[in-house]
């Protein structure tokens, strides 16, 4: 069945929405307040640019928190029967400007799992949203076939639907999405000003735990607003546990920094057994993440792999590692400072791992 | 020149360090508390299995930190001349405790930054200190050549040393390894019974910052209560960040949960300032990383490919990468529950991005 869609904003979610159902049974039209950003995404062939002259099926904004309710004003008036839906990282703050502006019945909320650290439509991608959840929240007044062509969006962008409440998305995103954007920035904050030698002596720990404060502030300043009710006591729980933790490292240091002599001690054994629950209680946290496939988080056995940086290394490495029919789960190249040799982290099941690790000696890699 | 070297502690290090001098000029003994690790040290071709009968050049230390006052005792017994090393995460302690036992003019501490997530003799590798920064410190009452012997046992590892002083090197992973181990327990022991829809919407964002909150509680204890008198202030300088944060997030957040009215207000615009500060400021911290081969770090381009999940499409992949002469920086395999399609993204130099993409483009790769 063909669909209409007037997407509002051509930023990178708009446009690549528009992109991914070039091939699908929609006709897209796609609007920004920008016209050099809507002239582009119609030439990239994400929609025809502008706006729809009819009322459309359904109305997709893909504008910042800031511009939502004066967009949502404006899209009732133009649509009077159009489903709207939005993709923001939040989902009760969309719902509730939706009701005050008494398009309650006709709104469905929506928010893809997807993402760049590029932005605008130049970024746009056709398979940004291929195999992520796109949670859709049907907690508001609208009926079900207005979530169906929501769902139906989502399907054909080639994301996986997932219906959920607005309030439990937030609660969800504030917890897995929020926080940890929160615990990045505030570690990376740190590093301003650190010694060259600290900074020589970073490693793949640093570079993960840290990888998403180069997100945009001004945008992310906005989601933590709309979310802020949500977020605020996560943050302070945290900080909280951290004023803990170094109020018990404050009181296992020793005055000539050793730490000798407290273990011995009534409250020395206290301390060790604070920062030991601490981390115990993180390990236990981390194993609660799914892995692939929804499947339950699995302990890979992680194969390094010493490879020179030099064109077609890889190609070669992954001759050897489809010849040992191993399915690889993960990658990481870990890079060494002033050194032109690097390693290869091969992520696979601990059954398939001694396979791979004869395959590599045979054809010559260095795996052990 | 030979050289002759004793390690004590048949551990993930002391075995690597021995795997590692295999083909080089040194004879090399490993002795372990626990017979059965040096029993497996000695079979694997780390070493002859046990104590040297003669004195040795360097006596290099790989005992947790509750050990080694003992176990560095014991060598000065032992071998009245040997110059002595560890390989602890902590550099100050061992330097005190050297001076303490008499032994501070042969004592030259050391810190390879290399680790695994596994332990023991087992999980060692040859390859393990390959590439990696190797610190070594000066900072003791040891004369040059103790120094020299130190520096030639990290460069036979395949290792850059890297003369650092023990404050400065106890400050520098305070900062870029200990606290970011803080930061991930944190956050991942928060996931602590979480809401199955919290985990299901969970991405790569939550899964890198959380990654080394896997790693062995005890262990991390001890060096937590090493550098301890180092590490309290800058967990009570993230603790106190945080509760900044979460204190401008109380005071954005609006009962309705929608924040909205608030940002038209003097104290709203305050709140995203300070929410926005907060966030420019990890960017800033994040940009002080330096990249690949101790260069600045660079904005790489990434390539995302949509790839099947099914044996040989990495090969494949990396076979149209290479015929395109793409050097790859970084690799990131994205997972996405319950589809058989996952990304691959590929970080490359921006002035090699286009040729990379026409590339995968003709050999049929979706990349966009």
């Amino acid at each position: 069945m063909s669909r209409s869609l007037q997407i509002v904003g051509a930023g990178l979610l708009g446009t690549s929405v528009g992109l991914a159902l070039a091939h699908a049974e929609w006709s897209v039209w796609i609007a920004d307040a920008d016209e050099s950003a809507q002239r582009l995404a119609g030439e990239l062939g994400a929609g025809s640019a502008g706006w729809s002259p009819d009322d459309v099926d359904l109305v997709l904004l893909c504008v910042p928190p800031s511009s939502l309710a004066q967009v949502m004003a404006e899209t009732i008036r133009l649509y009077p029967l159009a489903t709207i839906s939005d993709v923001l990282s939040i989902k009760t703050e969309p719902q509730v400007q939706a009701e005050k502006l008494g398009c309650g019945e006709r709104f469905v909320g929506g928010h893809p799992m997807a993402g760049r650290e590029r932005s605008g439509a130049v970024a746009a991608q056709a398979d940004l949203f291929d195999a992520r959840p796109w949670a859709i929240c049907a907690s508001g007044a609208a009926g079900p076939e207005r979530v169906a062509v929501v769902e139906q969006l989502a399907i054909d962008c080639g994301a996986d639907p997932m219906i959920v409440e607005a309030r439990a998305h937030d609660a969800a995103v504030a917890l897995v999405s929020h926080l940890p954007q929160v615990a990045a920035s505030a570690v990376a904050g740190q590093l301003i000003g650190a010694n060259p030698v600290a900074m020589a002596l970073a490693g793949q720990g640093l570079r993960d735990t840290v990888r998403i404060a180069g997100s945009d502030p001004a945008l992310w300043t906005e989601i933590f607003i709309a979310n802020a009710g949500t977020l605020a006591p996560l943050v302070g729980r945290l900080a909280a546990e951290l004023a803990g933790l170094a109020e018990a490292l404050g009181g296992g240091a020793k005055a000539d920094g050793t730490g000798e002599g407290r273990a011995s001690t009534d409250s020395g054994r206290d301390v060790d057994k604070t920062i030991e629950r601490f981390l115990d209680q993180g390990r236990r946290g981390f194993a609660q993440i799914p892995g692939k496939h929804g499947a339950p988080a699995t302990a890979y056995t992680v194969v390094p792999v010493v490879i020179p940086d030099e064109p077609g290394a890889l190609a070669r490495l992954f001759a050897t590692v489809a010849k040992a029919g191993a399915s690889v789960e993960d990658i990481d190249i870990e890079h060494s400072p002033g050194h032109p040799v690097g390693i290869v982290e091969l992520s696979v099941r601990p059954d398939e791992a001694a396979g791979l690790v004869s395959a590599l000696d045979a054809d010559g890699w260095s795996s052990h």
